[in-house]
């Protein structure tokens, strides 16, 4: 999911409505079934929520109801199948007992079904039972002995078991925390005077703000018209940015945590193209858009002349985040057609930034074969085999959905009717994120899990 | 506003959100600004509510997605012009301590602003902060002690303090109850084996229902699996059906406490004819539509004949109960058009069923005089005058707008451009009543409050 | 159908599309199925035309779009079964030899089909092959050799055989015909130096116009920059308005060749009255809204009270117009309640505007025996049996659709379940339509065609 | 725009409408402001037209409403400014001397002022004036005189002077015709054993559809029950494909006329390579999406390693062929983001397809400059000057707007804020489409118009 933040110390040149607007654009990728924004216009929370693409949600109409914000907080979600109702679109915009608060979330909490059932115990409800709605009753709980929204964060912070980024708006305050691992993204931007929170930096690019510094494993930020202050509740030796947004979910024109999309995934391209070379190859191709850089990566080290080898249709949307795997599936086929006149009697090296479950594999090499002529398919993945269940907000709870725990690699790729498959190895991938400086979470390959889930798991 | 619930028991025959959509707009009259319905399926709640009128909100697609429910709940509301916000709409889907809970709530509640500062103040928070949540937040924080729905309602049901029909539905059951002055209406009915619950008969009628009798005030009825079972909490000497129901607010072909609406209205008219003949008049004339039935009660006992003095344009909506002034005031003109054939050249009876703010019938009165040609319109009003507020979820609450509080009759006689006024007197509406026997809240033209507003009242 | 035309002589006052916006409304009776605004800006035609009722149609962006016109035409429509689809909403806005022209249609013309051949075998093509776009290329042909719209409209007048009113607009005039025996109504209008041509003076009245005249039958009127002017094609010995117009089509308040529909209705009411007593009735009832009218002149020549027996849900639409049989048929329960406190008990008059299928009517006494408990309903109908098809536009195209032509009148009254059953004589119609010094088209009720059908009929 | 047909021979298998709403995602990058689908259903034709693009316009209940077609014709359009208007939707949908066609039409009339004059000279009129009305009224009005539509087609073949493809759809036939100079694609596919006619080979890919052959110029092909017909109306020494589709226009996977336009704009880069080295620079990157080929084709062709140098935003349209140039520029910032870990401190050769206003361009340049912090940009376009007008649908037929006709190519340079800026000369261009061995239009390069505009030019 995506978050995007906005202090507006520039009334007369913003509007935190159009601006959000505009960023939501920027992070569109990490969520397309719902989205939001709420603006603070003079102690009034306003806002608009609803499922869909951004540019379906927000029109002229709905921006000018919206106006005349000195602050904002906006979402773009995606929503798993049980999911897809309006309620689970953030923010969440709430009445507590410091008047109004608007609460925007990525990622999961772990204790989160012991921390809903103590509410429930309590007598509280909840109308989406969301993480997002579990952080707000947190909040709101915390927030009646506490002077400030920074101050009741703070206490709530190590109860908050888990992976999230999140964006907090009161009456007079904009605070931006970060996960104590600093599993999710999230950065600081200036826009002018003003303060920007985005998940990703590419949002800040969108609109033309600059980009300041990424908010630290468990550090609070908080904006208000003193300007832009920080407390950070807790050094752990090593953060755990989540390896996959580097492999498959940031946007490749990101930076986070000081390490550029883009290079990390030619970088992992090029590691793979050293363990696993592939002569015979005639040309590379990466599977657009997120495989591209890290082919780029591998034909630069091997040598072998990049192309492009399969087209995407740009009026359809994004493969692995539609709900359900039947939407999933019949898009592909419309989605993707093979560039005849570049694979047709090659044998090519295909670049995967991942292979989840398989299917868009399967179903790209069958088109590569089938349609596109192409002799042989040796695919080359950018990462090592997703092994493990996610817990922390990525779709992929459910381990046995997971191709690499139900095959052998061999197996694999005989079924995706690969003529050779490779995996980076795992040192291979923490050469690239060590040159880069960055410790990460890399527990669906690893299943090193850096946050403990003995608490319970979140069904 | 508007409630029904349904619990199907003819799963052969009948689909629950069919049925509530057609019964919605049976009550369409009390609430244009939002729906909703929510129907159980199999234990999992569905549910749709939005901003407008049931035709805008439920089309073929919403239906398709609420079928198959074993039982369902369902809303029309009217919003105050803050309140224009999907956030107010009805019914209120919860998850909590014993699962789900989708409730449906017309009236108001008088200590609301210190129940949910007592709930806020335990750091629970509100999205709408309605009395609609404030009463799910009191029987979610009860259920957590009580075995059943009805006996959290049971235990509750002092401190709901204020005027109200409730409809609640859980996984296995459907309950209705009534606030123990009985001030909203609300009724019974049944659908072959199914039961029904509605604010008014008119809607039993619209499903093909059959009217079983109304909730007594007090009562908690509860429909299961094992049929439909009653509790009375409190008995009061006697009811305080909201009078305004009978004069303005419901369908006249509705009962309300074993009063029709439609023959109440025309006692009215007969009673303020008695009182305040007006000899001179060639005609009686009604506002439409409200207003017809006490015309023709008028007529009946003054002699003077019956006709259509005024057309309304039916392909526009409701004056009162719209949000705002502004809007209030802008649709008249083209709402209304004088029968010049009727009233030109005439001196006419135009009944009232109640003034309140004045305008609408100013503006009536110069229409018949400017546009129709009458020589003379002499006003007569089928209820008191409205002196007093009403906390009890009228949108009267605010005492300045009531023009009887701002001039004394032959001022208003004059502001409106009448050449005579006249109220029905409080005796005759109460003998109206009497004869009924029914007894009735009369707080807007008496001051005599039933129910205690000490305790705060609701801003 | 209707039609609205506004020339604007006040452009600091008024603008076109608003105007006819507003005046849609009154005239939306008249056709729910479609609806269109033609403006021209400055030469420019810019036009919207859509399915649907006027509120659905034109909203602010519309509006906005249409915005800054000098003239206008509009118009909203009924369409059967098979013509449901967007090409048949007018007006028709096209380019021909001498630059734009957009033409709105109310009626039929009856040698359409040779008209339609005639221009095929020259080459011509159709889009929608409508009356509206037949009569658009008589004008286009037509023009080609004459200097001015209006002298190519009185060259093809006489072929286009039928019944209709028109409106044209071009660059730099605005042009209103009625068809030489005057079958359909138009009438002139003033806003302050402005003109307004409508269908019905209901419709003026909705804008605030003051009524001027009625167009004469085979007179065509131009309104333009130097002002209005008019020319009379021929000279019958007797116009023929439809008289169904005044017995249903039109709404009550508009008057039409000098007669108030209202009082044309009670006079009919009153005659029948007079010839069809009901000695045995306690109350007198219309079905609304069309046949209350004449349910008051029947109360007051009988001396019956009346009362109101049945009312209608303001939230769904009319009944005759709609288009299918099915679809008429699903939407009478919900729309019709009977007023029990009314007619339980009772033996009651049901006054009918007309019987055209005898459905409806069947239904509402249904209604009120099993629903309402009206002991004896005695159908008395405002007009004679439509025993004949009407072949000027009125969707009564189908004689076998006609309920008097498959049975007797007892037949009828025992299919209707009424305990009797009355229709207005022929004699008595003319009676009051002769009282009202105006010859009607009454072939729907005598056969008598004014307009030879022999050219051909249209399927 | 994009044409799309379909003969529906395997009934059991495939339904018209939906091949037809999946082929039209495959041409959606041919115009994005308009679509349309009309389908035979025995006879009846049913169509829907509307703005927008394929994915707003063709929702499951349009869907449903159009199944059941035994064939059906498809149209994408892009509208210039004045243009967008429901009415230049295609397909037209007519009925004429013969029943019932549709038409859907690619391209433009030389001399359509000419003959749109012609027709209302003899009384026609037109609704949108657009080429296809033009081509419908030369059609309908031949059709008169022969027998068949393909006659009727050949009759007027030499007097549609332009560049066009043309699809008509009658009762019982789906003909395709193809320009005497072919300047506009179209080809032939099977699917199974119906046949598929659309303006890209990659329309037949989206469907699953096999490649048979390109229609020639000046062919008529008739499908029908009988199968698959041809004949040719003339032979001209050499056809004339518009170039502009190989260079920027078509989707790089299309093969036209036996091309591969992947390989086609590949081969522009070499040769530009070699004509136009940039031996200073550090990487190669492409505008996506359209130049990314001819970059590849530099890169390879010069050694300098290629890469992704721009990202571009998915989630909103295309800039080329938005109507208005307001709307153009907007868009620009949002859409495309540098690549900053690529191009910052580098020297880069940023490759274009083609240069026709330079805005886009300019704004790219400065893009990778101040946000992408590129060192210096090296323009190369894939293509020679755009200085000519082109008559025959490109939007560019007002000649002032190219900026190869205001300055001169250093001045562009300049203007641009470019390092450096080569065009790909003419010759370079002739040596890649003559190793292709097919001819072109280049009229928009050379000046050289293959169909005379002395008729008459189309303002």
């Amino acid at each position: 999911m995506g978050l995007l933040g906005f202090w507006n110390s520039n009334a007369d040149k913003f509007d935190a409505a159009e601006v959000l607007q505009t960023g939501l654009y920027g992070i569109q990728h990490r969520g397309q079934q719902s989205g939001g924004i709420c603006v603070n216009d003079k102690g009034r929370f306003i806002y608009h929520k609803e499922l869909g693409l951004v540019s379906e949600i927000f029109d002229d109409i709905v921006i000018r109801h919206l106006r005349g914000g000195s602050a904002g907080v906006a979402h773009v979600g995606y929503l798993t199948k049980g999911e897809v109702s309006r309620e689970n679109a953030q923010p969440i915009v709430m009445k507590y007992s410091r008047g109004q608060m608007a609460l925007a979330f990525d990622g999961n909490l772990l204790n989160m079904q012991k921390l809903r059932a103590s509410f429930e115990e309590k007598g509280h409800f909840f109308q989406s039972g969301s993480p997002a709605e579990i952080a707000a009753a947190m909040l709101s709980m915390e927030r009646v002995n506490q002077h400030s929204i920074e101050d009741a964060q703070s206490k709530v912070m190590h109860e908050m078991k888990g992976a999230f980024s999140l964006l907090v708006m009161t009456p007079r305050k904009l605070m931006a925390v970060r996960d104590t691992y600093g599993v999710k993204p999230l950065c600081i931007g200036k826009l002018a005077e003003s303060y920007v929170f985005a998940s990703e930096s590419c949002a800040l690019d969108a609109i033309g703000a600059e980009f300041v510094r990424d908010v630290l494993p468990g550090e609070i930020v908080v904006a208000s018209e003193t300007g832009c202050a920080s407390s950070r509740i807790s050094i752990k030796n090593k953060s755990a940015l989540c390896v996959f947004e580097l492999v498959y979910f940031a946007r490749s024109d990101s930076y986070i945590d000081g390490v550029s999309v883009f290079r990390a995934r030619m970088d992992m391209g090029a590691a793979l193209a050293r363990e696993s070379p592939a002569p015979e190859a005639d040309i590379v191709i990466g599977a657009p858009d997120s495989a591209i850089p890290a082919a780029l990566g591998y034909a630069l080290a091997s040598g072998i002349p990049y192309t492009e080898g399969l087209i995407k249709n740009r009026y359809i949307g994004r493969t692995f985040i539609q709900p359900g795997q039947t939407a999933r599936e019949a898009a592909v086929y419309l989605k993707l057609n093979p560039q005849k006149s570049q694979v047709s009697g090659k044998s090519l090296v295909l670049v995967e930034d991942s292979i989840v479950r398989g299917t868009t594999t399967k179903r790209v090499i069958n088109l590569l074969k089938q349609r596109g002529g192409a002799r042989e398919v040796h695919v080359r993945v950018g990462s090592p085999m997703v092994r493990f269940p996610c817990y922390y907000g990525i779709d992929t709870r459910d381990g046995e959905s997971l191709i690499a725990n139900k095959m052998k690699k061999d197996e694999i790729c005989a079924m995706l009717g690969a003529d050779s498959l490779e995996f980076l190895s795992h040192d291979g991938l923490m050469s690239v994120t060590r040159e880069n400086k960055c410790n990460h979470c890399t527990a669906c390959f690893s299943g090193n899990y850096p946050i403990s889930a003995t608490e319970g798991s979140n069904d």
